[in-house]
This record gives structure tokens, sequence and C-alpha cells, in this order.
């Protein structure tokens, strides 16, 4: 048996809240995922002027991030046409994210969960996880 | 144009505490979901002893709740053998939910949403639901 | 955070081997799944005579008694027209099982992982799942 | 009629365990799947640091090769934006894998199976499978 960190639900809404403020910062709603090691929601949050499309997106960008542990992003550049991971979106019945917004939480050599977030540009998406990820590191100091 | 009420976020937080609050009174970790008028996630918070499974069963629940206008106990009577509704499960792929725990949310004539909730017996998830309908109950009063 | 403790390989092998050692006893090739605490596959075997519809069977057994921490006969009871939880089986995207073979694994409070079991009568699958949950019971020990 | 041969579970092991000495000489815990010749799973191992997102992946390649009787590699080029296999990813409900790591097992003429690995780059999760095609020519010499 091996023994692992976990995330608890007032982990996940920490985080949530500070992809909130980062949101509400850059002025673009946005809906908001917490998964944990093994890909499943521990808590989502879909402001008021989110997409109805992206609340699949965060969740499946939360799974992948958590899932595959590696930011959604890098499976971006992966899987353009020519590269090695290329096609590996439809895989998970399709929920394999490769769209910039998701991103893994570590603790130490270990997955705990994964932040995704949607509805603004991809970059933007990145930009609120980050400050989920931020905060996260925080709680873990 | 009609116009229609809508749940805001602060609204389907306000009512996931409610649901919190009684989850912790019965002593059952709990599945907790909000969606909108259309079916579609709003709030989602799966508290730490919750069941993996019932995450998708408690969104499916708000689903059926709020997209068929009713409560998920309700269709597990017209859908028993024999009944008209039977095999409507299967449609929705799979998500139409037939078990207590799934209640609509109306603002007069007006469907706005529902609330799934699952972990426990079904008679608790309903209750727990019940809770966060009467938390609505008194935002609209 | 949360600390809890998880299935390794090596856990999850030696697990296997007692239901295979059960299932030669009994004289019933079997498909064996063991899943993790979030429903996932950890290894997977299929004797050489077991069916091949029970491949996906005995791992949404698995996936079922970990993730929903019961064992699927239970569900199979409360999952009978007029019950409770009836239609439950086509949640999960229908892998939610409603068959004996299925047992989940505790450690302590923490459910680490689940025994799927299928190709033979649901009691004989049950019997197979439990040779490995008594191994378990020893690993622990 | 026709006569064929067939992998056994133990064949199946056998050329796992060449998967897994392989792996561990290179470092990069893997997912590693063996299918028949129907593209049924025979065998399944997630090593203790492989990615959740890989099991469906592993097994995916594993099907991918053995049904389509190719390796995994060779669709990524025949499915690329202006080829002829343009968008095959998506049959078979997106199993269809174009990533390198799926390999088809051949006893003479005959097709019997596949290997399938996932959780490193795919050159690494190629080099992996073919540790096992290896291993299976010395079980059929």
């Amino acid at each position: 048996m091996i023994t692992v960190p976990k995330l608890s639900l007032a982990d996940a809404n920490n985080i949530v809240s500070a992809c909130i403020d980062k949101a509400m910062e850059i002025g673009v709603d946005m809906d908001i995922a917490i998964t944990d090691d093994g890909g499943h929601l521990i808590a989502f949050q879909r402001m008021d002027g989110a997409r109805i499309t992206s609340i699949t997106i965060s969740i499946d960008k939360a799974f992948t991030a958590s899932a595959a542990r590696k930011p959604t992003r890098e499976y971006a550049q992966s899987a353009q046409p020519g590269q090695p991971a290329y096609g590996i979106n439809t895989s998970s019945q399709g929920r394999f994210s490769l769209i910039a917004g998701g991103l893994p939480l570590f603790a130490k050599e270990f997955i705990v969960g994964g932040i995704g977030c949607s509805s603004g540009h991809p970059d933007q998406d990145e930009a609120v996880a980050q400050a989920g990820v931020d905060r996260f590191m925080e709680i873990i100091a």
C-alpha cells in the first residue's frame, strides 16, 4: 500500500475563489472546475456570463490536466498535425482536452488534482487557472 | 419576446449551502449539483466523503429535474415496468434519472433550474435537495 | 489536504492471483479487474475460457464497487422495479453495474479500490471476488 | 473451417513482463495492454506512476494495432490533414489510435493480437511495446 495526499472540498473551494478573483480582475466570466487525482469533479462554478459549452470544456480540461498530469497547453503543441500525440483528443470518449486552461496540481511529486477554466481566450483561461495554482502553492506551503 | 427569471451563481451557491447544512445535520456527505433552466450545471460541490459515482448521478438528477420540470421521484413511478414512461432512463444518453433526490426550482410559473443530490439513500438525497428548495423559496419571497 | 492509502500494482496483482486460484478451484474461467479508489483500472486478466462480453462487465463491476463503495449485489437489490435505485444502471454512461461480482476494498475507513469478476453465475463471480478481498485483508493485516 | 493460432493469458503475461522490464530499464512507468485478434483485452497492467488517461490510450492502441493489423504509428502518417485516412481517429467511438506505441502481433500470416503502451513519449511507448513483440517472437520461435 502507498500513502498519498488528497484535496479536500475546502482546498478546492479555496482554489476556485482565487480563480474567480482573477476572472473578475480581467473581466471575463469563466466556467471553473476542480478535479481530484483521478480526474473526478470536486467543485464547479459557472460565473453568470460564462459559456454553456465551456461547462464541459472546463471540466474536461481539469480532467485532462489531473489524469494526464500536464498542462493542456503542452498537449495542444504535441497534438498538432505531424506531432507525436496527433489525434489524442478523441481518447477518453473525446474528453482529452488540447486547449490551454487546464493545469495540474502537484503536492511535491504527487499529483493531487487539476484546474480547468474556460470561456475566454485560452490564454485568459490559463491565467485564471494559474491564479488557482498560485493559491494552492500557498495552501501547501 | 418573453422575459424570464434566471438563477445567478450567487443564488446557486446560496442554495448549495443550505443543502450542505442539511447534509451535515443528517450526517451524510453528498454530491450536490445545481442546474439552470436548460439543465446546464451552474454549481457543484462534492463533500469529502461523497461517492464518485454520485458525481454524475447528482448532476443527472439536477439535469432531469430542471429539463423535465418534475421531481425525479415522480418519474421513478411512471417509469416502472408496465407504466407509460417505462424505459425513459436510457434517453439523454442515459442521463434521465429516475432516482429520488432531484427537485425542480420554479419561480412562480417559470422553471429556473434544478437541484440534484446523491450519495445517501434516495430519501436522504431528496431531503437534502428539499433544504435547497426551501432556501430558494426564501430567496424569491 | 487529506492523506489516504492507495493500492500499488503489486497489491493488485496479489489480489488477482487469489481470484485466479479460486476461479480454477471452482472450474470457471473468469475476467478479473482491479480498480483504484477513483474507479480506474490497475490490473486486468482474462482467463483463457472467459467471455468477451465479461471484459467490460468485470471492469464495470470493479468501477462500481470502488466508486460507489458498495458490493454490486446490494445495488442489484435496491435497483429492482419499485425499489429506490431503480434505473441507476444507466448512470455513468451505463457503466453502473447491478450484477453480483463487484466488491469494494476498504483499508479501515478508506476506500482504496474494487474487484470485479465476471463470466460465471454472479454467485460464482462474487465468490471469486471474495477470494481477492480475503487476500487483501491479509495484505493490510 | 480455418485453424488459427490464438494468444493464451500465459502468453500475454509473458509479453507484458518483457514490456515492464523495458519500461523499468528506461525509467518510465507505463500502462500496458494486450489484446487478442478481435481487439479484446486479455491483460492490462498500470505501473504505479503511469497516467490515468493512458489506461484508455494504451487499451485503444492495442485495440487499433490488433483490429487494424498495423502499427499505430503508420496510421498517424496516413491520417494527417490531406492524407487518405484523415479523420479515422473518430471511428470506433474515438478509440482508433493514431499515436505510436501500438504494435500488432503476427504469428506468420495470422494476426493474433496487439500490444499498446502509453505514459511516456510515443517513441518510448513504442520501444516498450517492441520489447513485447521481441518476447513474442521468442515464444513462437
